[in-house]
């Protein structure tokens, strides 16, 4: 046992640090004022470009793929403490790197299960950074955590499928740049529950395809991830070729991709942490209220002693998760995947609204990245299926010991 | 001791149910669209002023005001569960009635504090639904919650008073109907704490008042209320006879002025609850996961049961709260002013929080209220004084009874 | 709506504030000597008989009775304020009046659903406070909660009945001058889930009546309250007029039995947050640590506030339940009565840690009554069936309101 | 980064677990008849040394001790899991072990900082756990957590000490088998605020000390591990050979004292909140109640979720300490040392009160460990200084990274 990052990830670490502190953090008004001053809500802020541009040059592109025939070829655990440090500046950093979702998971989805001529046609230009993808999953009418209950059909025809159905929260589907969605539906609903769903990739240009509206988050467009589209397939008819893997794998490609997926949201949710932590202790030395600094007061030192205590081992079981996923694999980490799931974004959530509450009115407000990171960690205890759906899984596996 | 609503309260209640279900409640998708299609978002959208007019004439109007003269002449006790019901659509139900903050809280005061001259130029208009009006006191340098600490500066010179300093979270101003601005300030810094300051009216068209932004809630811009402007006094130059009642009454304006506010809030609040209580109802008995509807799984049963509880002790402590005012006066009832201030809040925040679960992602997003629900309701945590502050002198008093 | 107290209660209040300051306070300590003193922990100390007598004597007796023709005739809204006095020395304050759990329940059972001849033999020395009397509800085997699993039989034979079974948690019946049992079991078990049960008087001294040992609480015996007993029931025949009220009543009784029984024990519980608040803020005003007293230390402010506020809610809602089932009665104070089962104990549990946690070792220790007033309130969270029993079953209210 | 177990310590955790298994789970009911029938609570019961001889002979023996010429020779790492899974029976395993606090603790003082002739004397017989130990730090007349604030005096007198004062909470000292008392006491109060205390060594029987009384936590005289004492040292006067490490030199003993202590006490409420987790799994899938097991009903299932979760992530951060303290010794792990102090007692005291509940009446009763285990989780809230002095420090830190 040894809780020491090795030569590698410190390295990698120091370099994505210093770029934070140099490029991005110095970027983020200037993001603010692009998209303010676009009058566009979707228009792409030129400063992205500039932190994509100088984030390749120094290395740190593509990070998170583990395939190293097209990326970092880092293992769980060493990518894991870098997608935190991108986590303290969400908007930007994660993009800056090429190593935001949902493209991260869509690269590696292909990578894996692609075939040549789909990872030729969509992954060389996702890693390349030049276009965006979108996964749609999640339907507006039905619990979708529970994927038997995809109502959305891919019906072979010939030569070609064609896909109906109505998704929603498919995030990054607003961003222009947006040209491939992934897809699933269900091929065969009479098929064994985990079999009947496929997975098919649609260019955005195909025709039946209507992008309706992007769906806000506690009054946020999330305009700089693309936002969350609400998307309607009408008779969507695409080359056979487009469907990947087999028919009937849709369900497993989308367990291999929620693994990594998830451990990248934890990791970046406890850099989010960790900038709130950063700013309210900043705060509590600057602001004086009733005579005293806040770091004085002791409501506020014990917000920050358990924050910085809530922060510390929800790091651990993520990296151990990590490690589990390394060496065990995702299904070995399937109980340690879902623990984290359960407990990042709500310590997250926490940390945030105590840093909040230290900054006042410009706590919830545009002034300060807070509101905006709770509105992330908050749909987080969402987004992937309810908390609620993981805790009654892990509870079955827990109670399957002494039954 | 008695909990039963007098006869008026429940008539009054009986006929603003039926307003709230025959008009507002379908005027709440009415009202999205206007927003949303007149590309201005400070545009009024033409709905609100036909549920003003239709209220006006059920009689549910200024309900708010215990000044017969002015208002409907009702004890606090009185329209406490009117403004209670009145916030199950916040966004509407309030301005309909003419019982919006902060034009109540101004109202109050210009009946109470406003000489002849001031209530007939700006409480007439107010009290017809005419115009809008906001009231300055936060600033962004200092922690307002210590009004000593107020930097805006209200200098007399000759007839005139000249007011210098920045606002912000001046809610209302960003409405093109308001116009008039309620201004504390400092007229004599060097006065005993509590008489240092004073409050002026300053038209929003007066010479060196600018309006520089609309301050955002989570992301939320809250222009149905009016939104929350930052605004900067330069060298705003008033007749001297807008100032409010005497030089150095500003702290005991405020603090009169704070006691029913806090109770509309509170009040508010839990038909905010109430009202994300029964959509989270309604989901449960609609929504099917695993087999079942939510209705029946026990964690929800949880939630709903908890959020009867949380709501039913809230509303009793604010009523009490109403009824202490009524016979003992604000500062009689000053402790439990405290005490509704912090309990409420949270617990409006709880439910709603519990509702946005139960919805899944439709829960954070604009299809339904309760993501804007949860942000008014985080923000009063803040609003008037951080908890803490209100906590750290609530302690005090209880500790005074010991020593 | 009025939240005064009447004029009756006001006056009762006063007189037993007094008999609390003047003697009960007091004999807490004596109280805890004799007790140590006796070796037998089960011994009745004279000091309590001493307290009985002045009680009396003070026209402090039986003040929990409705019936004015066996006790004070106060509604439960009179009295509620009342047991909450008692509340604040639970060991020593209810028995001392005559109004002690389980004796209270099986006083009010008597008065109503017993025979003259019941009557007569059994409650006239228990109003008298001469004798104790348990009531035989839960069983070790099986979830009691849900009345239908009760495995106790009670079988008609000639003139007589034959009850078999076991009972734990029979409260009081460890103290030697508990005389009485009243015992809940089935006489049909085919009959209609609510009809199956019926009670029966038992007395203590009846063949086949073996009381086998006391159950602890967190390490307290209890024996102060004549503890909580684990009793079997071997062939037990009494005669057959010992049944209270007719065969297949006993559901019936039972649950008229608890409605005012948690009344009592949800107003006791606000008394001893009320005394854990007040030891807390005595620390606080007298401890100095790190150089301050802890009254200055905001985290011990922040509990005494929030303590407060959370006491104020739950004795409004106790209050209105109690005014609720004097006005529509105990079946439409259902949902209120189960809605304090859940806040109160909890709330009590909450404030005494706050103040344990003030005391230090101390608050752990026979030293202060913090520890023991901690381990009834967590008690009451599972004494008359768990929470959870009673949240699901107040959802099932809530969610018919809207299906 | 690894998060595998050494082979060393798979090894021993195996050999162990198997002890634990045929051993001492077997030998609780027979320890608590013994402790039940001896009459005196003080006494010893047989089985224990039964235990003793036979972990001894299995090589499970003064495991805790890092210096080989003593003990097992194990890093904090590799012992942390070893005092995890006595945690699993807290009355029996550490003492069975020779593994119990406070003699731990007090021998690593002794190997540490202990002359020859004070090994020879106390450290040999404590390491054949022929004897016991107490360590006498807390007083009860002020905050210990504050070292300065120690009014126990030591003062030399020709070639004695003589020491006066009186300590509480010293564990174990009601053990008839402890021997000998290390007394924390001023040398020096004039000296700066951590050179002022020293440490002595006073055998039990000097004349001048009086063993006063137990001390109860909740309702427990905690008699397995012997007891709480109340302590007076009245003019003892022992050789001044019997200081430990030189005058002045206490407060720092003391510290390195705490360091490895609050590991262990971590590592084995981990495993309390192991050993309550497997009970309140095995209820649940055993009780039925309303007609279906507890397994299958929501609100038990989230329980059981949150508890693994929270567990798995209190056990890295303990284990990580560990290794800190191994790598970068005590002073550099202070911060983590403190966090799991703060984290570690409030997990087991939340998993332990969850399975209470699923247990009902038998939950707070003699019947589980549970009441037992949730009375000791709650009081290292306290012990070692309650969290709020840890969670100020730990703030203090935190904030000095950020001025």
């Amino acid at each position: 046992m040894d809780f020491a990052y090795d030569a590698r990830t410190v390295e990698l670490r120091e370099r994505l640090a210093a770029f934070l502190a140099e490029c991005v953090y110095p970027a983020e008004p200037v993001h603010a004022a692009q998209v303010a001053g676009a009058g566009d809500p979707w228009a792409r802020p030129p400063v992205l470009d500039e932190l994509k541009a100088e984030a390749r040059s120094r290395g740190l592109w593509n990070l998170f793929l583990p395939d190293p025939r097209y990326g970092a070829g880092l293992t769980n655990l060493q990518y894991a403490p870098l997608a935190e440090l991108t986590g303290r500046s969400p908007h930007l950093a994660p993009e800056a790197l090429n190593c935001a979702a949902p493209d991260t998971g869509n690269m590696e989805l292909l990578a894996e299960f692609g075939s040549a001529a789909q990872r030729e046609r969509w992954l060389m230009p996702l890693l390349a950074g030049e276009i965006r993808s979108a996964f749609c999953m999640t339907e507006p009418e039905v619990a979708s955590s529970d994927a038997t209950n995809i109502a959305t059909r891919i019906i072979r025809d010939g030569d070609s499928y064609v896909v109906d159905g109505r998704k929603w929260w498919s995030s990054g589907a607003m961003d222009p740049r947006c040209e491939i969605f992934i897809v699933m539906g269900k091929t065969d609903p009479g098929a064994e529950r985990h079999r009947q769903q496929s997975m098919i990739l649609v260019p955005r240009d195909t025709p039946g395809v209507t992008v309706r509206r992007g769906m806000t988050v506690f009054g946020y467009s999330d305009a700089p991830h693309g936002g969350h589209a609400e998307i309607d397939f009408t008779g969507v008819r695409v080359p056979a070729e487009n469907l990947v893997g087999v028919e009937g794998g849709g369900f497993a490609i989308a367990q291999a991709r929620l693994g990594p997926g998830r451990i990248h949201h934890c990791m970046r949710l406890i850099g989010m942490a960790e900038r709130a932590l950063e700013l309210l202790c900043r705060r509590a030395l600057d602001r004086v209220a009733f005579g005293r600094p806040l770091a004085e007061q002791g409501v506020v030192r014990e917000w920050i002693a358990e924050s910085r205590v809530r922060i510390e081992q929800s790091r651990l079981l993520v990296l151990k998760t990590a490690w589990l996923m390394d060496t065990v694999g995702n299904r070995g980490a399937h109980t340690e995947i879902q623990a984290i799931k359960i407990a990042t974004p709500a310590m997250a959530e926490w940390v945030i609204d105590k840093a909040i509450q230290g900054y006042g009115g410009a706590g919830v407000s545009q002034d300060t990245p807070l509101a905006a990171l709770w509105a992330q960690a908050r749909t987080l205890r969402l987004a992937d299926g309810p908390d609620e759906v993981h805790r009654a899984s892990l509870a079955r596996a827990e109670l399957r010991r002494w039954s």
